[in-house]
């Protein structure tokens, strides 16, 4: 007989199907809320619950907000002629660390990928493409990742763009701020010195 | 202005603070979640409150389950005469899925720590000394880890039973089953030399 409990087993088991998570990562994060209650355990519970009530996803872009439209679809000082295509939601947050576009955003929702068959009717494609054919959009960014499914994402996209008569450019590749040079890939290093920049 | 809203950042922080959670993991768990509202986001808040109303302390070896005393310390079948020492309930798992130790548990809460300042007092140990000098107690198995605070607290529960009459033993230390040699420290070694025993 096992001697973890059904309520404590099946908090475990929700916890080792997160990302990062094993079984034995899911025991010890729930032996660590158990010890916690008050101060963890219940204050989580009810949070994962009032995000769940209230965050929506952003029928304009696929951000994911308390409002819909979003945040940023709803602020006027944000500019509408660029958008930038996005496979998800954290990769939206990174951009928006950065502070420095001040664009919209579209997120896609994942990549295509014909090993787990997704096709372009399983991503936020059609609207991106009604949203880029608008008089007032100029210019599509596609800062897709630079993996085979994301590359394969881009060039699906420019296909479908090219109806629409708007500048399509991806995210520079090169030299990471702050990297070593001696630990980054070939190919990171020849696409750096091709696009080398006069000082 | 942050593109997160305070109810998705709230359980960004909550998840950050678990163990072996960062702020990078803890987004990825958070957006993770939010996908699968319904699948994933509201059962674990349903079975975090569930457990956290369930679960409770064995007031009698401090072991986490539904019903005080534990289902371990409750069943008749269980050896009294034996009682092993485990500074984690996680321990107590761990023993308990090798299936080979039938008597019952202590749990002691952590380890005594100078640096952390956790004495004594802090520790499930009073309760442990009155149940070794119970007429019925005849082995005490100090199954704690084989780090430096772990033998620390080992020592101090030897001079507290000194009184008790037990026998008080420890895990064997050795290679561990399916061990490389190769991999081991010379501590290990050592100790699982001195202690060979014949085929």
């Amino acid at each position: 007989m096992s001697p973890v409990s059904p309520e404590f087993q099946r908090v475990i088991d929700l916890l080792a199907k997160l990302p990062g998570l094993g079984p034995r990562s899911a025991r010890r994060v729930a032996l660590h809320l158990v010890k916690r209650k008050d101060a963890t355990m219940r204050p989580l519970a009810k949070a994962l619950e009032e995000a769940a009530d209230a965050i929506r996803t952003c029928s304009t872009c696929g951000n994911l907000d308390t409002h819909d439209p979003c945040t940023i679809c709803s602020d006027a000082r944000r500019d509408v002629s660029a958008i930038c295509v996005v496979e998800e939601v954290g990769d939206l947050w990174a951009l928006e660390r950065a502070r420095v576009f001040k664009g919209c955003y579209h997120v896609l929702g994942g990549t295509l990928s014909a090993l787990e068959g997704v096709g372009p009717g399983d991503l936020n494609i059609a609207p991106l493409i009604d949203r880029a054919s608008a008089e007032t959009v100029t210019e599509v960014i596609l800062a897709v990742d630079a993996t085979v499914d994301g590359q394969a994402t881009a060039h699906y996209l420019m296909d479908q763009l090219e109806g629409a008569d708007v500048i399509i450019s991806h995210l520079a590749h090169g030299v990471p701020v702050g990297g070593e040079l001696d630990y980054l890939d070939e190919g990171t290093l020849a696409a750096a010195l091709k696009a080398r920049r006069p000082f």
